[in-house]
C-alpha cells in the first residue's frame, strides 16, 4: 500500500514560513483535505483533488482522509500553524480511534510554525521564559475547566498564549478571562494582541491588563500574556531568561 | 544605516525543517553568531564571518551582535529550534536593555520549528490540547520554582513539554522531577522521551510514568509528558481535543 496521510502544518500564513518538508508532501499530494481558508492556500494541480469544508467537521476529514489513504491515495491535511497544536492532528487520531479499520494506514505528522511563536517573535520574545498555551474556546471543554487553567497558569508565573479568544457565539468569555487575569496579575501586566500574523495585514497591539478590553481580539487574534518579569525595551516586548 | 540583527531558528536540526525564511537571511547575512554546534549547521561562503562560541555566553553574543549590526553589518544570530523559546531571541533583548547605545538597530526574530513541536509529531499529537513548556534547568531560576511549577502545571491537567531536562552537573534533580509528576499525576500517565528529534538518531520513548527513569533523558532530550486524557492509538500517542 502506497497511501498515506500526511498532517501538514502550513505556518502563521506567509509563504517562506511554509517549510520544505511541508511543500514537498503538497507537490506529491493526491488529495489535500481541510478547512476552506487553508485548502485554498495551496495551488491547483492536475492529479490534485482539493477536498475543502467547513470548520467543526473535523471528524468527518479525518474519516476521509484514512479511507483515502487506504485505498492508495497520497493525502495531506492541512491545518494552519502546527498541526499539532489545537489543529488536525488530535482529531485524525480521534478518527483513527473510531475507525480501527484504517490501523495499517501510514500517518505522518509535519510540524509548522504555530501562531503564538510567530506572534511572539513579531513581539520579540515575550514567550521567552516557562509558559503555557491555552485554548479559550469552550466548545470542547467546560469554561470552568478554562478559568482554572487561567488562575493555576497565573499562580505558576508562566507567560501565556491564548488561541480562540473570542467568537461571536461567546462574546462575554474573554472579557471573564481578562478579569480573572486581571485579579492574579493586577493592572500592570503586558498583554499582546497580534491579529493575522505574518500576513500583509498584521497588527500587533501591546497593552497593560488594565487597559486591556475584550474588544481588542478576535477569532483571527492570538492572544500573548507575558509573566511578572515582562516588559518593554524599545519597541520590543520580551520576558527574560531567569526569574525567582 | 543598512545593518541589522536577525535572531534565526534552525528548526530541530533537518534542514527541510528550516524556513525559507531563515534560508534566505541566512544567504544575506555578513555575519552569522552562535552556539558551536549551530554555527557549524552554516555553510561557510565568500563574505560570511562565522563566529562560533561556547555556551552560556549568550550575553556576549548580545553584544557582539549588536555592535557589528550598528557598524553596518548584516548578522544573523542563530538558535536551534525556535530562537523565542527558550534560546537567544530574550539573551538578545537583555543585551539591548545593558547597551542602550543600540538602541537604534534593526531587531528582527525568526520564528522556527521548536523542539517540543517536532517532539510531538514524531510521536502523535501529544500536545493536542492545553499545554505548558518548562525548562527544567536551574541555571537561570531557582529549583524551587520548578518545583512550584511541576505542581501546579499538573494541577491544571496541562500536557507538558520539558526542556534541558538533565545535565552532568545537576544529575539529582530530573529524577526528583519524575517524583513530583508521580505524585501529582500517578503511575500511569504517558510519557515520550524523545532525544535528537528529526535527525538520523532520533530515538523516540514512550513509557509510563511508573516506568520512567532518569537515565532516558539526556541535554538532547526533550521530554513530553501527556494530560490525563493522553493515550496510544497504533504506534502513535496523543491527546484528544476535548477535555472535562
Amino acid at each position: 500500500m502506497s497511501g498515506f496521510v500526511a498532517i501538514a502544518g502550513l505556518g502563521p500564513g506567509r509563504e517562506d514560513l511554509v517549510t520544505p518538508e511541508v511543500s514537498a508532501v503538497l507537490a506529491e499530494a493526491s488529495d489535500v483535505i481541510g478547512y476552506i481558508p487553508y485548502v485554498a492556500r495551496v495551488a491547483p494541480r492536475d492529479g490534485l483533488t482539493l477536498h475543502p469544508s467547513d470548520n467543526r467537521v473535523e471528524l468527518d476529514r479525518a474519516e476521509l482522509a484514512l479511507r483515502l489513504a487506504a485505498e492508495g491515495r497520497r493525502v495531506v491535511v492541512v491545518s494552519s500553524g502546527d498541526p499539532g497544536v489545537f489543529a488536525m492532528a488530535s482529531a485524525v487520531f480521534e478518527g483513527l480511534e473510531q475507525h480501527p479499520q484504517y490501523g495499517d494506514v501510514e500517518i505522518r505528522v509535519l510540524p509548522g510554525i504555530t501562531a503564538m511563536l510567530a506572534a511572539a517573535a513579531a513581539a520579540g520574545a515575550p514567550l521567552g521564559h516557562d509558559f503555557c498555551a491555552i485554548n479559550l474556546s469552550d466548545n470542547l471543554k467546560p469554561w470552568e475547566l478554562v478559568e482554572h487553567r487561567l488562575r493555576l497558569a497565573a499562580q505558576a508565573d508562566f507567560a501565556m498564549a491564548f488561541y480562540n479568544p473570542r467568537s461571536k457565539s461567546r462574546p462575554h468569555q474573554f472579557a471573564r478571562a481578562l478579569e480573572i487575569l486581571r485579579e492574579e496579575c493586577g493592572n500592570e501586566r503586558l498583554i499582546t494582541f497580534a491579529r493575522t500574523v505574518s500576513t500583509p495585514q498584521q497588527a500587533l497591539n501591546t497593552v497593560t491588563l488594565g487597559e486591556a478590553t475584550p474588544e481588542m481580539a478576535d477569532m483571527r487574534t492570538v492572544v500573548l500574556l507575558g509573566n511578572s518579569a515582562t516588559r518593554r525595551v524599545g519597541r520590543h516586548v520580551y520576558t527574560p531568561r531567569s526569574a525567582g
